[in-house]
């Protein structure tokens, strides 16, 4: 009989200021720092707030570095920000990042989709990435992208994840998430992954993973994460961002479902589901669509009745 | 560390043209004909086609004898429809249905609101309808609803719902199915359930779920329910159907997206998820507009390449 034990505490690291808006339309710098700042009073404690990639590459993350300048640090909140390669992690650096993020895919074939280079030679760079950053003293965090499934490659053997997860630990690299890139995880994927790098000598507290719902798995995926003791997960508000190969499809987790999730399991995040849920409406009204997140069309569930005074 | 073992099988009752169509606009007879007929060849085992209910209480239910009558049975499906009451109950077997099913909230305000009676006159009536369908040879089945939260009581005590269920198991109900009739479960109300019904002599596999995914944790409760032996959920195609209480909100959990998910944990459905798909895609187009089901916007995994070129 499984266990019901959960974590006490998680933490939700929003990635919809990058991940959710990379592929929209470029909105106003002054409306990405508008963003970041409500979701900053939400109790969120990490957030992804851009990525340093070539603005021709990807309009909607140019000027990043003025986001960063323009918004208003919060206490205890960690604002991150996602580099492709060397000269994106010097310009993060200058910005004044609270974590550097990089990115290696466990398919050659996704990694060159995705940075026009080998994974072996996104793993070099990543060590020489890693030793600038250490010596600002940012920590850097990897992001094992196709860690489920790839689009080109299909099924990803677990052992390579875990082959390549040791290589980035050699290099000293401090978090490494694992990113469900298109949202083909299933429950029994994500404990096979969790059996493997506990095997490996890693602690499923140390590790952060990133789901997608593009099949509906998100929620399960995560609950079954949690069973097993992760406590550090990715979320886009609203279920903001896409997936690059099915599109309409769902993309990202909702941040306030899986607040709504992870709270309802007792493993706390400290977010304010009410003003998460406000923002969100808010992020809807920016990009001119509905989202995806349940509770965008519902009400949080507290116990108390929703028609106190009956039928 | 909780177990991966899930059923080896598993079996999805389609609520749809029940559960789902009643809220929407009526449809022809001969439309709800073909719906069943399409579903019927996917692979389903169990269909709810309709309820017997006053036509000017659901309009989009008026004619469930004329359905029963035109569908194409296939073989080794069960047909099943809903009665409020006596009469409806008499005319289902009438019509010919396979399994009669009858309903009862837990939460007493809930049953005045849907029945018009409260909780007690209702677990009489099924004692008496038990009988009469007893002499026929049909199985009845009761939903126990507002078995996970109540919009007029909140939070619906567990033993409460454990108690409600003794009362049926006395009066000779064959089986049980209990309903998140708002979408209010959690994966540790789903667990604290189950335990409290094993503790009441009721095994896991002799129990019928039924989730909504209104805040977006029916994937989840699903996933834990199997983890603890449960094999019997309720789904609708596409997802259709909504919630009384929310006006636009995500109802039902989607059928695709969860044999697509019990699939992925070995709980075989047996059905053909392609046609499935396809039968939901006839859904939005029989009822004009799109639905929440997440495979309707991207495609099942199967571990092969979606795009085996590269990038």
């Amino acid at each position: 009989m499984p266990s019901d034990r959960y974590p006490t505490t998680s933490e939700i690291r929003e990635v919809g200021p990058r991940d959710g808006l990379q592929d929209e339309q470029p909105i106003p710098v002054e409306a990405r720092i508008r963003l970041i700042d409500a979701l900053s009073a939400t109790g969120l404690r990490a957030i992804e707030v851009g990525s340093f990639i070539r603005p021709d590459l990807v309009p909607a993350m140019a000027g990043t570095d003025r986001v960063l300048a323009g918004i208003t640090r919060a206490p205890g909140v960690r604002y991150r920000a996602l580099a492709p390669n060397m000269r994106g992690a010097e310009l993060a650096l200058q910005a004044g990042v609270d974590e550097l993020e990089l990115v290696v895919s466990v398919s050659d074939a996704h990694n060159r989709g995705n940075l026009n280079m080998s994974t072996d030679a996104s793993v070099d760079q990543i060590g020489r990435i890693v030793a600038v950053a250490s010596e600002g003293v940012v920590p850097v965090e990897v992001i094992v992208a196709t860690a489920f499934g790839c689009v080109y490659q299909g099924t990803i053997p677990t052992a390579d994840v875990v082959a390549l997860a040791r290589r980035l630990r050699d290099l000293g690299v401090a978090t490494l998430s694992f990113a469900d890139t298109i949202g083909s995880a299933s429950p029994p994927m994500v404990s096979a992954l969790i059996d493997a790098l506990e095997d490996a000598g890693w602690q499923a507290d140390q590790l952060a993973l990133h789901f997608h719902n593009t099949r509906g798995a998100g929620p399960a995926n995560i609950v079954v994460a949690a069973q097993r003791g992760v406590r550090r997960f990715d979320a886009s508000i609203g279920g903001l961002g896409g997936c690059n190969f099915s599109p309409g499809a769902t993309g990202n987790v909702a941040t306030e479902d899986v607040v709504h999730l992870l709270d309802s399991l007792g493993a706390t995040t400290g977010v304010d589901l009410d003003a998460l849920i406000g923002v969100a409406r808010d992020v809807e009204t920016l990009i001119g669509r509905p989202l995806p997140g349940c509770l965008l069309r519902s009400s949080p569930w507290t116990g108390r009745p929703l028609l106190p005074d009956g039928p």
